[in-house]
């Protein structure tokens, strides 16, 4: 089957949420021994929860962090504080457990999915490691090619390979989705991949670059002006149609960007909440959100990146950060911390007592 | 021993972070595999446990939220949207498991402790109900009074009961780290505080009443202005002297407030690091620190609070919140919530692996 027949089948698939769950979460909320309202955000994600499952318990106990990893040949251009060979070696990091998104998905009892979807170098098959990571850790090659071209000199990739990496997504997430996954979170390595994310972000909004280019890993503030510039010169040799989101990340994108935007189209062709880690993963999630607006219903933003256009990014897509930490990992590690987050509202919707069972007098006035 | 005595003697030995102990941090820190700094918030949560505890591994296994309990006798000028009986019903359905912060504690594996400090209902003893939240919940009795007179005719309390109020935080602080508490937070329960809280923090700073009073368990907008009248008129009434936190306190503060001072005091005492709740737990925290300023070596500042003058008490400690979740609900569930950033933020510390152990490239340039 063609990506694209099997990519428009899953966006005509994407739902609303279901009202009359809400609605009952809503009441269930209301009836809790607290003022209406007082938890915020952990109330709203609640009824989210509620109107993506139509359940008024959902249970998210089996998690699940997808990191996309694959290398941008943009990196060229001198935009990135890492030589790109980092890609393949935190690959290898990941797969030992030794990364940052090992330490936290351990701590929040989430288990790790890294996806080779362009990787320049090749990863050796390693199922050991995978062991060590304490099965912990699964490891799928599905490279569609080794890295990106310079976009500053071409299209960073066909449409058809742009294409194949959002399958590549979709098939990760429903892969998971058998398996039992009931809350996902995307994150992405890829050594040059800040600048792919603002040119997409870019593209499609028409946000000039300056706006929107930050430091990636560390490059020096001196350095930023000549990311930035990078970034407009990709846009002006490729003219991306920003109407036509395939257009864009084939364009000026990157493969862990689509593979990202993906697995977004597949769990929310699938019903299951997804946590947005930062820039990259939010670069993503644009992808899929201007593909189908209606995926909003299925995700969750999880913090706010230290990445000077994620701000930005957020604010099209109308979300709230909930943590505001400084961090500018990726790797998911942000969606991560948020699992916590959105497991604890459904323990509050689920377990707290109400008035009635509390004999607490409810309020005085309105 | 007379309160003041004992306090003074909590006050003076409020000590300095480890610089040593920070710098093996920073250096562990620097070595991890990710670019400097990119963990942001998290990675300076684990430099800061380490000056406080001396250690680079600190553990943080034992987790207590104290909530503080009671009355306010201002309620009597309408400025709350429950009755003055829910406080006592709350703390009952504290003992019982129900409310949320029993439900946020179970969650991130930490235990209440409820302590009566001036509720103006009777308290049943309730070893049943406390079996029934499954050992998670304990519950002191240390009635000051039976809450305060209303601050807009005279003092809320006396100095004296004040200080005795301060003491009962410096006790239970020091009880939970005896029997083992690594970390500890603050909550609070009592109809009334928002406007008791205000009072406290304008008293300190000057700042203007209608700056910070927010519509607490949720008063209407309209009745917001009232609010903030009363909060003048008990500073007009009672002159607190803004350079003496007891005095404040006692004539426009609360017993809980005063408590909630004495926990972080307590804290700050045996170098246990103590995360600070909303808006309650915040004007307890102003007081603390204004009595000395090292206890923000000990502070951890969880959430942002929906109530109007948090983020003003936040700056005037120049703590940075990182949870954005718009609560208001107090109890500590913000800071419960915070417990997981905080553990989160040692395993980083501790299990990640360093650049030289995952044969992963540095940087390029700086």
């Amino acid at each position: 089957m063609h990506a694209s027949d099997a990519i428009q089948r899953v966006l005509s698939s994407i739902g609303d949420l279901d009202q009359r769950a809400m609605e009952m979460a809503r009441r269930r909320q209301d009836s809790l021994t607290k003022p209406h309202g007082s938890l915020g955000v952990l109330e709203e994600i609640g009824v989210k929860l509620s109107g993506i499952t139509g359940e008024l318990f959902p249970i998210l106990d089996t998690k699940v962090v997808v990191v996309m990893a694959a290398d941008h040949g943009v990196t060229q251009e001198g935009v990135s504080a890492y030589p790109s060979e980092v890609t393949a070696q935190m690959v290898l990091n990941f797969l030992k457990g030794g990364a940052a998104i090992n330490v936290l998905a351990r701590y929040v009892g989430a288990k790790v999915h890294v996806v080779d979807v362009g990787v320049a170098a090749q990863i050796p098959s390693a199922p050991e490691q995978s062991l060590r990571a304490g099965g912990a850790t699964c490891f799928t090659q599905a490279k569609v090619r080794p890295g990106t071209a310079n976009m500053c000199k071409g299209p960073a990739m066909t449409r058809s390979e742009a294409e194949q990496a959002l399958a590549v997504g979709i098939a990760v997430a429903r892969e998971e989705i058998s398996r039992g996954a009931k809350l996902l979170a995307t994150g992405d390595m890829g050594i040059g991949n800040t600048t792919a994310s603002a040119a997409v972000f870019c593209a499609l909004t028409g946000i000039p670059a300056i706006a929107v280019v930050g430091r990636g890993t560390g490059i020096a503030e001196a350095k930023v002006a000549h990311k930035a510039a990078a970034v407009e010169r990709a846009i002006q040799f490729n003219r991306p149609n920003p109407l036509d989101p395939i257009d864009v990340l084939a364009k000026v994108g990157g493969l862990e960007i689509a593979g990202i935007a993906g697995v977004i189209l597949g769990a929310a062709h699938l019903r299951v909440p997804v946590v947005i880690d930062g820039f990259i993963s939010g670069a993503g999630a644009m992808v899929a959100y201007r593909l189908n607006p209606k995926v909003r219903n299925f995700m969750f933003p999880s913090h706010l990146s230290e990445e000077k256009g994620h701000k930005l990014m957020l604010q099209a897509m109308a979300l709230q950060p909930m943590l505001h930490m400084n961090m500018r990992l990726g790797e998911g590690t942000g969606a991560c911390l948020a699992f916590m987050l959105i497991e604890a509202a459904c323990r509050i919707q689920k377990e707290m007592a109400t008035f009635a069972e509390a004999s607490v007098s409810t309020k005085l006035e309105v």
